[in-house]
């Protein structure tokens, strides 16, 4: 009994790789590897034609002799002899877009790793698949080796989903996790993690929490059947978070963490990615390293968490290929779980779900101080959870005053943040939080 | 653009569903509350056409009334106007098994929860299935609403499989945590778990270890390619596990959890399901409650951890409406990952990989005694990572001693364990707990 009983196809399904870093190599070394398990799995060999990359005589550990070479993606992409066109060059614009467009429009399958690509033209791409009758596939977009997409758009497709959240950027949880295992401040180890070629060349994509934002821009369109909508995505990155803050944080019991987080409302889609607390003893809050997770809620299903490495070479190569097999064994998913014409335009909305916040503010040493600040924070409508003052620093004539709100809006807390310095009993700008529940 | 374009067939998909215990009323309610999702996302509607259970007149907070009735689960797998027959009656014999048989020689599509069916008759039907052209889909069996045959039969298919490990039993992990926690003894928490309703008729198949064995015989065949082989399940439940070892393997910074390892070795595939320490910071010793985990080790995507809720009238019916919506889509996926009758047949092999181990034992009252354990460790060529000796209890003149030892073999262990009573210093049985490395 074979696949082919199943009414597969079992001719050779034939690749074209354009871009050969890491997760490019790393791919075909995978097919060089268990292409015995990968024809058993997918019911037919898995086999490469041709690939293309830059510079043709760079060193890249793998054997590329048995495959025909393309100086142009494009040119790749519209190859008789490629059925599906492995996008591994990365950007938004450009190249990568332009061959991959190519390849939808010459009737080819697409499998990409690039989560700039889908989250800034998911949409454009998916309604171009599905007018031709092809596929485009990510899985390797977001989160690496973790099955986000497929748990997404296949395993809870029976849910309404109520919010999703991660931890997505794997540089910023290590920039994070190092400075307080280190006890060091953000510009060093943001310096240990270039040395070390963590980041990206522009860091903004990183600790700009942009990188991130594309991820979760993803995950959103899949979650609430919407467009894929990056620009709405509120966006704070890591560069403002101080070792202060992870240390007092850390007094509370919570870990400070770039989370992304969508969710629909009555109002609207909220989408943010921003640095927030989550107690230290939740599988975010113990999430060290590099490691990204995935927590997605549902109305069926209740909470899944999903954790694994959220890039690197075999890791990212694992979702490449989870794709290519999946279209291999004729399986023809629709890009956001559902037809793309169907996805309705989501409405952006401010985030406006309550949530506990975190204060951390520097009270000067005057009488009533104190009483001043928990006047601003009731007026503001906000009620305090705990409340913590610090020992005045003699230098500086200031005392460290942390606070832990009740749940409260966003609106509340702006407005008590803007209110805070009239008092004239704080000194330099006071600092907030969101403490997400998890 | 609709999802016909792809290909797929838009005619409704007819169920039958038997057995409306808690997953079955979950997975009614499911179709009924989301029927345009569903039909969005399947691309195509679908329906009820008939349910069957034992007790027709029992209240169930769902309703019935639009669909036909069947006295007979196996009458109901052969109506003609039922596409895929949905099996949640449960057991491994019986009406279960014949009405899937039936299901499946009459050409219909099977989804099912039933864990102990595909544990033992797995084989036989994936090659039924295969036969006739259809399929069977379990998602639900293994893990609840934890997307783990999914992840592993399709986002890991580049991967190499190293070893998959688990907690797959909430009620044993629900009676683990409760016993930690309130400090009670096994016996009395087995008695609230009773009195709660968290037991099976037969809480052997629990707190003995069977049910969730039973999951990991399910995805041993996937991950390492092999026939479902629950006879070569090395078993062991959580009755022998004590209030005092919960106790002393917290003090030495592990908890005790029924783990579930598979891994092939040179020797053979090792399945065991057995009392493990692991340690209390890992996600697996985070693990509390009735919460399950899984653990998947990939030669490519290194480690991979999912988590969530493992039983439940939501999360159940959540899986049983993946395989739903996947076969709706028209994907036809190999039962274990590959067809039928490439599974190979494992070689069974009693656990040899060596790890370190926890022991516990009762040392008596004498000089040189426990010169005289180390000694009997020496010998079997065990040596000791960590010892503690606690002290005499007046009454009974005996010294707990705990002892963890350096990676070593089962069967030092055994030897070891075998020899230790002869030594005249100890009181009562030792103690043994592999320390699973996670």
């Amino acid at each position: 009994m074979t696949a082919q009983k199943q009414g597969q196809d079992a001719s050779p399904l034939r690749l074209g790789i354009a871009g050969l870093g890491t997760v490019g190599t790393g791919t075909v070394k995978i097919i060089q590897k268990h292409a015995a398990l990968l024809s058993l799995r997918a019911g037919r060999p898995i086999t490469i034609t041709a690939v293309c990359a830059r510079d043709r005589m760079k060193n890249r550990d793998v054997d590329l002799s048995g495959y025909g070479w393309e100086e142009d993606a494009r040119a790749l992409a519209l190859r008789e002899d490629v059925d599906v066109f492995i996008e591994l060059i990365g950007g938004d614009e450009g190249i990568a877009r332009e061959a991959v467009t190519a390849a939808l429009r010459a009737g080819k399958d697409v499998v990409t790793a690039n989560k700039a690509l889908l989250a800034i033209h998911g949409q454009e791409l998916a309604e171009l698949a599905e007018a031709h009758g092809r596929v485009i596939r990510f899985e390797a977009a977001v989160a690496g080796g973790i099955p986000v997409i497929k748990t997404m758009t296949e395993s809870l497709a029976g849910n309404e989903i109520r919010r999703v959240m991660g931890v997505m950027n794997g540089t910023c949880n290590y920039i994070l996790t190092r400075m307080e295992s280190a006890g060091l401040p953000y510009e060093t180890v943001f310096e240990e993690a270039r040395q070390l070629g963590y980041l990206e060349a522009d860091p903004t994509l990183d600790v700009g929490g942009i990188d991130a934002s594309h991820k979760l821009a993803i995950l959103s369109a899949i979650a609430f059947g919407t467009k894929p909508s990056f620009d709405a995505v509120e966006i704070e990155g890591i560069e403002r978070v101080s070792i202060d803050d992870i240390r007092r944080a850390a007094d509370m019991g919570y870990r400070i963490k770039l989370l992304g987080v969508a969710q629909m409302t009555g109002r609207g889609l909220e989408q943010r990615m921003s640095p927030c607390l989550v107690p230290a003893d939740s599988p975010l809050g113990q999430l060290q390293g590099g490691t990204n997770m995935v927590v997605i809620e549902g109305d069926s299903v209740g909470q899944i968490v999903l954790r694994g490495p959220g890039a690197g070479e075999g890791p990212t190569a694992s979702a490449v290929m989870s794709d290519i097999v999946e279209i291999a064994r004729g399986v023809r998913m629709p890009s956001f779980g559902q037809p793309a014409g169907d996805l309705a335009m989501p409405q952006p909305a401010r985030t406006a779900v309550p949530a506990a916040y975190y204060i951390r503010l520097q009270l000067t040493d005057k009488p009533g101080a104190l009483a001043k600040v928990a006047t601003v924070l009731g007026d503001s409508g906000i009620s305090i959870d705990r409340m913590r003052q610090y020992g005045h620093s003699r230098s500086e004539g200031v005392a460290p005053v942390l606070i832990v709100t009740h749940k409260t809006t966003p609106d509340a807390i702006d407005h008590a943040i803007a209110a805070l310095p009239r008092t004239g009993v704080i000194a330099g700008e006071p600092v907030e939080l969101r403490i997400e529940e998890v």
